[in-house]
Formats: C-alpha cells, sequence, structure tokens
C-alpha cells in the first residue's frame, strides 16, 4: 500500500468567520436532544501533495479574496438588534427553558434569597493526541478512513453525506482514541482526508499539528449566569431561577444538548421542585464551543454551588449541614421531575466526606450531579457482539475506548457473567464493518448502556455454552443490545424518566495555609463499579481536570481567534497535583441499578463539583467570594 | 381652605441610579399578569415650602454623598455575568414564555425561511397635561388626594402602602385626565405630595415642569429582536421562533406585562401554531420603560409585519394577498392557543384595504390584533354605580377619563338600555370614595369591562323604573359590575381563554413621490362601536401617535438621563398630518361579543401596525429594508 500522503488545510486563521464558508447538517442522532447543527469546519481550500515541504508553496497560490469584518466576540454583542446574522437563521442558535412549580412564588416566599451572577471561560480538553486520518480508497466505489473518533458511526455519517454516498461506502476504523472529553465528537480532519481521497483516489493522510487541534476543535462553552436561588428559615432549598446565556462560537457543533444540561441539572443534586431556568446558545465569532467533559453542567454548578454557600451563611447553617439537609434522596423528585432511583446515594457521598471538611480549616465543599445515557426520548442504544472465531471469543463494540477503560468493563462483565478466562478474548476496534453501533462515548453512557449490552450478550453465550465447549460455538455470533426507554422532553407526565440513570457526589478541596491545593477528595455514588481501578482513575483524572479548570487553565482568545499554546494554557502538572483520595458509595445490593451489573457512568460527574469546591475553598481561606472561572488572586493565578 | 404649598423633588438627574434609593413594592392587581415591582420613585429628599422662590435655595442645604459610578446603559451590558447588579434580585427584571407546536420542526421543514434582527427605540407619552398633586389632611386621620392618574385606586393603594395606613384613609379623586397613553399608570408625584403631607398636616402641591414629566415618568421599552418566520410554497405561514430583549430602565414599572404581551402578539393576527418566543426584560440604568399605548405589541408587531413582507417576497405573493392568507378567522386557533370568537373580523378588514393598498405604488401594509380586557385569569373588574340623587341619575365609576370618551361610551351604553334621556344623568369623577373601583384605564380594558357593567346597570335601572318615575327612585342605588373569566398562563386546557376578547386591524400607509405620508388608512375590527365620532377620533390619534413612532419622534437618553425636550422630539405636528381614514368593519349581529353591546377596545390597537405599514411603505418607495425604529433615512428624519 502507498503511504498516505500529506494535506494541509487552510483555516480561518487569516480569515474573519463571517466570511468563511461552512457546512453545516442537520442531525437527529442517537446522542443529541433534537436536531443537532454540527459545524463540519470552516475551510477555504484542502491542499495535498506527495511532498510535504511543498504544502506551504503551494499554499501560497491560492488567493482569497475577502473582506475583513469587525468579529462579534461576545454573545451580547451577537445578540444586538443591530448585529449583522452570523449565521442566515440567526445568531440564537438554540434555547432552552426548565420550568417546574413556581418558582417567583416560591422565592418571593422565602426566607433566605441570594441573587448573583457568574462568569465561566473557555477550557480546552489537552487530549494526548491530536487529530488524525488517513483515507484511502476502498473497493471500486467506497472509502477507508482510519481515525480518532468518539464514534466511528458519526465519522461514517458525516463523510458519506458530504460525499453524496450510501453510508456503507465509507468504512470506518478507529484504534484506540488517546483521550477525547468530547472533544472528538465532532469532525475535525476526517471530512478533509475523506474528500480528497475521494477526489484523488490516492491515499491521503492529515494529522493536526498541537497548534492546530487547539485552535480548531471545540472548547468548553463560556458561560454567563444570573442565579436566584431561595431557602426557608431551615436551610431548606424553596425555589431558584436563572438564566444562561452560552457563547457557542462561530459554528453550532453541540451548543443545543450541552446548553439544555447545563439548565436541566443547574438547581443541583437537592430536592426541591421550584425552578425556573431559561438558556440560550449564542452564535460568536469565536472558537466553536461544544462537547467537554461535564457537558454545561459544570458550568452550571458552580453557580448553583456558589448561591448555596451564600444561603448557608445567611441561614447560619454549615455549608456541609445545609447541602446535606437538601441532598435528594431516593423517592425525592429531580429538577427536571424524575424520581429519584432506589440507588440514589448523594447523601451517603457527604457523610463520607464530613470527616475531611470539618477537619480542615480551608475545606471546600460543592455536590454535582450528571445524567448517564443521552435520555430524553432519543434512541440510546449500546451493542455488543461476540463471535467466536479459530477458539477465540471476539469482542466487538463500535464504543470508543479513548481511556476510560470501555474495553476492560466490558470484558469485566462478560466474564463475570460467563464466568470464562479472559484470556480466551479480543477486544477488537471499533470499526464499521466488524463492529456494532454502540453510539457516542458521550453523555457517561457507555458503561450503562454498552455495559448492559455486554452483561445480556454474556449471558447469551452463558447459556449457548451450557454443555458445549467453545469449540462447538466456532464461527457462531451473539449479538447484545440494550436501549434505553426514556421520556422525550415535554412528556405529558408529572414524573419523566428523563434519563436512564444519575450519578451524584460531592467534593472537598483543602487548601494549606499558602493556598495551595493540598488534598482533594471525591465521594462518589457511581453505581456498583464494574472495575474499581478504572473508576478511581477515571475520578482522579476528573478531578485534576477540574482544578486546571477551576484554578490553573486559561485560554486567550483575542478577535476570535486562538493565541494559547499548550504550554501556556496552564494544565494541572503531575509535579503540583494534590493527594487524591475517592471515595465510592455503592448502593445496597436490592437498591442496584439494574443494568450493567448496577454501574453507573462517572466520566463526566468527576469534575463537574471541583472548580465550585475550589473557590468554596478559598472563599473560607481569604473571604473573597470569587463568581468568575477561572479562579483569581489564588497562587496559581493571580489578577 | 389654605392653598397648596410647594415642592420640589430632587431627583436621579444628578446622581447616577446606582446609588439612588428606591421603594419598591410587590402587586398583584387586576390589571397585571403576575406579580408587578412598580417604582415608587427615585428620589433622594422632597422638600417643601411656601415661598415658591426659595425652593432653589433650600435644595442647595442638601449635601448628597454619592459615588458616580458607571452608568449599565444597554441591556447587553447589564446580562454580562461581571456586571453589578442594579436591584439585588438581579438586572433580569422579568422574563415571558410563550410555546405553542413545534416551532423548529416546522421551520425546518418550511420551503421559505426568515430571520432578521430588528430594533426599536423609546418613545414619550407627549400627554397634554404633566404630573399634578394636590394632597391635604382630611379627617383627624386622614389624606384627601387629587391627582391625575389612570387609576385613582392605584393611587390610594400605592400611598397608603407607603404611610402604612388603611387604605379607606386615603381619599383620592382624579378630574378629567389630560391624556395618559399608560404614562400615568405609575405614581409620579402622588407618593411625594402624600407624604409631605402627612408630614407637615398641611396641604402640599407638586407639579412637574414639562421637562420634569419628559424626564421622571416611563417611556416606550424599547426591544431588540431575532424573529425566525416560515412558510409554505403557497406563503401558508408554518410557524416562528423569537427573542425579545427589553430594556426596561432603572425601575421595574410594568416591564413584566409589557413584556408578556410582546410576546403573546408576537405572531401577530395569522392563523398558525408553531410558536416558540422568549423575552427578558433588563434593568439598566436608562429611563425607566413602562406602560405605553400597544403595551409592548407596538414593539413585536413591526418584526413579525416586517418578516412577512420578506416571505411574501421570497414565496412571489403579494404582501397583501400573503396576509389575506393568512388572517385568522373564526375558529382559527391564535398563538396564544384561544380559539378565535365568531366576532373575528381581520379578513373583512384586509379587504377593506385592499383598493387602497393596490391604488398606490407606494403604500405600505401592515396588520395588528390586541387583547382587550387584562385577562389570563386575574381579577378583571368593571363597575358602575348609578345613584338618584335630586332626580338625577349620577353615574359612579373610577374608570379614568384621559380623553378616550369613557364617559360618554358609559352615558351611550346605559341610555341605549334604558332610553332615557342623556340631560337626565350627570357623570362624576372618579373618587374613592364616591366612584366603585372598575379597574384601571389600560389594556384597552374599559370599553369592554366597564362597558359591560354599564350596560348592565342600565338593564337594573330599567326593570327598577318599571310603572314608576325616577322620583320614585331617589337615593336608590344600583351597582353594575362585570367580572371577566379568563384562564391563567399556563392553563392546562388545550384551548384557554386568555382574554376575553381582541380587537383587529389593517392599515395602509401611503407615501407621495417625495416620500412623505399623505395618506394613512385604518380598516379596524373593533366590534360594534358604541360611539362611532369617538372611536375615529381614537383611532386617528392613534393613526398620528404610531406614526411619530415610525417615523418622526427620537428621544436621546445619554447615561442614562433623558435629554430631550418637548420641541425637540418630533412629535407628528397637525400641519403635516396626513389625511387620515378609519373604516369599521363589524360582526353581524349575530356574531357580537356579548358584553358591553359587542364593542370591543381601540384604544391601543390603532397604533399597532402603524409603524410597520411605513417601514414597508418607504421599502417600496427606495427598496431599503429598514430594520429600526424610528426609520431612518426618509425626509422626516435623516441619517
Amino acid at each position: 500500500m502507498e503511504h498516505p500522503d500529506c494535506v494541509e488545510v487552510l483555516t480561518k486563521e487569516d480569515v474573519p468567520c463571517n466570511k468563511i464558508g461552512h457546512i453545516k447538517q442537520d442531525w437527529d442522532v442517537m446522542m443529541g436532544v433534537g436536531d443537532i447543527t454540527r459545524y463540519m469546519g470552516n475551510v477555504i481550500a484542502v491542499i495535498a501533495t506527495d511532498k510535504k515541504e511543498k504544502l506551504d508553496e503551494i499554499a501560497a497560490l491560492v488567493e482569497v479574496d475577502y473582506t475583513e469584518l469587525t468579529p462579534l466576540t461576545s454573545p451580547y454583542d451577537a445578540l444586538r438588534g443591530d448585529a449583522p446574522l452570523i449565521h442566515p437563521d440567526g445568531n440564537v442558535m438554540s434555547r432552552a427553558n426548565l420550568v417546574r412549580g413556581n418558582a417567583d412564588e416560591a422565592i418571593k416566599n422565602s426566607k433566605y434569597v441570594v441573587t448573583r451572577k457568574y462568569k465561566t471561560s473557555w477550557q480546552e480538553h489537552g487530549f494526548m493526541e491530536p487529530e488524525c486520518a488517513i483515507a484511502l480508497p476502498e473497493g471500486e466505489d467506497g472509502l477507508l478512513i482510519y481515525t480518532t473518533s468518539q464514534s466511528v458511526y458519526d465519522v461514517q455519517r458525516e463523510c458519506s453525506t458530504m460525499l453524496k454516498i450510501p453510508p456503507e461506502k465509507v468504512h470506518c476504523r478507529a484504534p484506540l482514541v488517546g483521550g477525547g472529553f468530547g472533544g472528538k465528537e465532532d469532525m475535525s480532519v476526517q471530512q478533509y482526508a475523506a474528500l480528497m481521497a475521494w477526489v484523488t483516489k490516492r491515499p491521503v493522510k492529515i494529522k493536526y499539528t498541537r497548534q492546530e487541534s487547539l485552535a480548531y476543535h471545540v472548547k468548553r462553552h463560556p458561560m454567563e449566569m444570573e442565579f436566584t436561588t431561595a431557602c426557608d428559615e431551615n436551610g431548606i432549598l424553596t425555589g431558584m431561577k436563572g438564566i444562561i446565556i452560552a457563547d457557542t462560537g462561530a459554528y453550532a457543533s453541540l451548543g443545543g444538548p450541552v446548553l439544555h444540561r447545563a439548565c436541566t441539572h443547574a438547581a443541583g443534586p437537592y430536592n426541591y421542585q421550584n425552578i425556573d431556568i431559561f438558556g440560550m446558545s449564542v452564535y460568536t465569532n469565536n472558537v466553536p464551543s461544544g462537547a467537554f467533559r461535564g457537558f454545561g453542567v459544570t458550568q452550571s454548578c458552580f453557580a448553583t454551588e456558589m448561591n448555596i454557600n451564600l444561603l448557608a451563611e445567611m441561614a447560619g447553617i454549615d455549608p456541609w449541614e445545609f447541602r446535606r439537609r437538601n441532598a435528594i434522596k431516593p423517592g425525592d423528585v429531580l429538577p427536571n421531575g424524575q424520581t429519584a432511583d432506589p440507588n440514589t446515594n448523594m447523601a451517603a457521598c457527604l457523610d463520607a466526606v464530613k470527616d475531611v471538611y470539618y477537619g480542615n480549616k480551608y475545606a471546600g465543599i460543592a455536590c454535582g450531579f450528571k445524567n448517564s445515557g443521552t435520555g430524553m426520548g432519543k434512541k440510546d442504544i449500546g451493542r455488543v457482539l461476540l463471535s467466536v472465531e479459530q477458539g477465540k471469543i471476539h469482542i466487538r463494540t463500535s464504543a470508543s475506548c479513548m481511556g476510560q477503560g470501555i474495553g476492560q468493563m466490558v470484558l469485566t462483565e462478560i466474564c463475570h457473567v460467563t464466568e470464562l478466562d479472559p484470556a480466551l478474548f479480543v477486544f477488537e476496534a471499533a470499526d464499521t464493518v466488524r463492529t456494532p453501533d454502540a453510539g457516542t462515548s458521550t453523555a457517561s453512557r457507555q458503561t450503562v448502556m454498552t455495559g448492559e449490552a455486554a452483561r445480556r450478550v454474556g449471558e447469551k453465550l452463558k447459556a449457548a455454552l451450557a454443555g458445549k465447549t467453545l469449540a462447538d460455538l466456532e464461527d457462531r455470533e451473539f449479538l447484545g443490545e440494550y436501549s434505553a426507554k426514556t421520556d422525550p422532553l415535554g412528556a405529558i407526565k408529572e414524573n419523566p424518566i428523563s434519563h436512564v440513570s444519575y450519578s451524584y457526589g460531592a467534593q472537598v478541596i483543602v487548601l494549606n495555609d499558602e493556598g495551595r491545593i493540598t488534598k482533594a477528595v471525591s465521594a462518589f455514588d457511581v453505581g456498583t463499579p464494574v472495575n474499581i481501578q478504572s473508576v478511581e482513575g477515571q475520578i482522579e483524572g476528573g478531578m485534576l481536570m477540574g482544578i486546571g479548570y477551576g484554578v490553573t487553565e486559561k485560554i486567550e482568545i483575542e478577535n476570535g481567534v486562538f493565541k494559547s499554546r499548550f504550554g501556556t494554557v496552564g494544565f494541572m502538572r503531575a509535579d503540583i497535583a494534590p493527594e487524591l483520595e475517592v471515595i465510592l458509595c455503592q448502593p445496597k445490593e436490592e437498591d442496584k441499578l439494574p443494568y450493567s451489573l448496577g454501574a453507573k457512568g462517572c466520566g463526566e460527574l468527576c469534575m463537574i463539583p471541583t472548580a465550585p469546591a475550589c473557590a468554596h475553598a478559598y472563599y473560607r481561606y481569604d473571604g473573597k467570594f470569587r463568581q468568575s472561572l477561572p479562579l483569581e488572586d489564588t497562587p496559581y493565578r493571580k489578577k
């Protein structure tokens, strides 16, 4: 096979976004809440050559005639009645509204009420492996694409739609992915490789440099919030209302669903029912915002938890105690109307961090929760296929393995059910020909969805093996599938089931006398862990990422153009990482989630409460109530 | 009686709003949609003296210690996550959301879709009589207040609440009011006179100069809008969605209900059911915005009608024909879910302006509708008391007569029913002791509410007179009352009755070859007019006010401070007024509204479609699609 060629992509760095052509597509996919318009890129020309060193020379031949317009660099500029339209369908990309009970009335009748504004900034995923794709002709009229992605089926659909060919003509394979965190849900490089390979009928490779990766993939949405939260004289929460305005950047990506989750989780994991949240995702000419671990909840959790600290102060109740009194319990109703499951273990998480919180003068606390599975009545399916080939059992699922241990989880569940030796199994890489569609690795969904599919296929294999040997099953295939049943947004039900499950947790951040973070503790209800080491690793990583988000990282974007470098973003480094402790608060056997051996997702929750816990710790440390992320005026970042 | 004294009020002109103390009160009143927080004033000190010429001297003795902060002069500044809070309960004063059907889906599946942004500015009521109040002690522990107001009972409640005395201790009287247009719904001078008279136990008079009046009473809300409207290949409207952001200024006034009506009427008087409107009223440090004839609908109508002009163009359908195809008919469902009454006569209004529209090269057209009555499940009651005193029948109602002819309307209905000679009647001025509470003269409600109360009391009087003479009834009293039954916002009904009735209409504005407005025609469905001359006068006045709003008026507000003078606002003057024509499209006898002899309100509708009709006329004249009010680059106002 000929070696892949080189491609250079001319991007918007030199051209304001207003001028750049873009391809937008309507999505109605399993992982979304509705119609998602994603961006296919912001590209003027794609150039390929056999000789990489010639790329600049060739690129210089492309003449671009453009007018430089003043970019709209804030949602407020874009909302103005006299602002230009960034896209023909308007600058308000999406909206979300969650109303339960009567927030205004509840707030009016409450003893303590607090209103504050909050502001969060962009965050960069900082995954280890920058985006890369290799596309080459396959058969007479098909393409084969090797790429990094959170779903090979998304790549297949996008590229086949772009090329106007049947999906089965685009064969996509993804080896193990070097980190995603939501940053590899959108197309980044795949469509350019596909387009060029399709046109040239030759293998094409495209690989972003780190700087290109930083500049072109989506970032976490900056959100600005005005939240009002109220409680009674005993510190029992009574109601909250809020406005969220998100900067969704120049292209849509997942601006809609991210905003939606920010709103549906904005009241926090507490037992009160008078909620009124409105959010808008607004186009600007900034770097696009999209999916990022926590998916909007990271932002709204900051505002909610900070308001709760103030309310606790007003009511004269300790912040831990205040949260404990309000913690959602089984049978309580979540802000979105869903009844909390028997496995809901929020209170136990708070109990687990009680000692570390009270034992440290500068300890900050925050709680959080996060849906597992996309839910909302959308198609949400996990699949695992087992095939017996030459005496080995091949585990085939498209669930993208990007460091979070999906392969390990699936293997563990199957071995647990079948009681077979793990050495008998081969875990295959995601491949649109070999592996059935298990949906995108997003929304903390794979542990529940594909985990349950794995458990089910394990049961099938076990039944088939009864009284037989593996050799008897040679060439047999077994399909495990789990399709979560949830209610759509706006379902006419008193208590709709929006998501199949939720994870809950409390975090404590401890500062030393110099204001440095010395310890971070997570007590999490992520159900019954399938693989404790993997769960702990995931949560430890999430805490560090959360500390980075809260304290050390800051991205510079000027006139819509990404200016930071990998070394200047301020990722939390291992040499200054605090001691990390993970406590898993498991439910009783009889209360377990009846899927995936009781495991709930933990991929996102682990960083959701971290930033507000940091902010609370600094509030206790120096009395300054900080309302913006990243936190300023700490030993990590000075004003 | 001693003559009233003089008062000077020190106001915010010299002091930024952030620093000014304010009194806010929660209202749950008959004319509102919920809890309305009004402003009682923005005053630092109230000074009174026997010698008016000494006022400046005394005022100079007041030392004010303040810090000048940077004012927030746009809603966008106030929405920012790092903006200061203008009030402790947040900068988002109120929100409204109207969702019917699935707008996103309908728009996505439509042949023609248009998205545009629009911007409207402040408007000054320009009533003839500036605000004045005289307060004096009455009895041992009461007050008597003479004042100009749209409701004496509002004055009573506000002043008694402020003084913490029972309402019955505050006796309020309002002679005929020299114009209101919504600008006299709030307290303006009354509370200062009351406070000073209460403290000094002497009569106190306060009268705003014209400049003070301009500076201190509320203005029409500036609104900025992004509206998307869609239709099919036949020009049949399919769906619309929009965002409205209103600048509600430094104090609440009626920011909530105004926004609400802007949203509920934003789809226009057309037959389509996929609607998604969200609005926010945002505090700024600007002059407060509040009630103004049209009550928010004037603003959203501009955006909707302009989008419709573009859709008509895209679909290749004439703008008149486009509207005619979509005009709401009896039995159709209004955007708020209410079924249109048998008396709905929108199509007839369009038919009535067809000739003038087609007969003029530069004719612009627009439609509009407006609720009569506050509705929304709120208490909405009209009352008329008749008392026979010394051979005369006294008509007693607090319904504020401010030039719109309420007295004439009530008298006409009673005479119509009783067949008595008008000369037998005495119409009394509004008075909290003499006249029963008929609610505020707002929301185009008095013709239906108090009109129906008048009809009912007429029936009672007629029955009592059967076989008797008026002398037999000496000292008798008869109460007519009408309480409209409507459904609250969010009522769980397929077709809630939000308002007891609606008026509809089409307007055509004709330009000559020089671009000057030579003719304005209104064809209106305001039900069965009680007094044609009065209705025509009201509509003619409304058209001129609408032309002023659309074309000639512009208010200058700098750093939150009102800078224009009465002569520079640009009110439409009589000497340049165009020919005005009013056509009343009455329903058939059997379709009449079953209240108030079939009369519907016309106080507000008359100026709602005017500005977009002007904009359309100029679009036809010079091809420029103007998206801001007042219109620029016309013979009346140059850029």
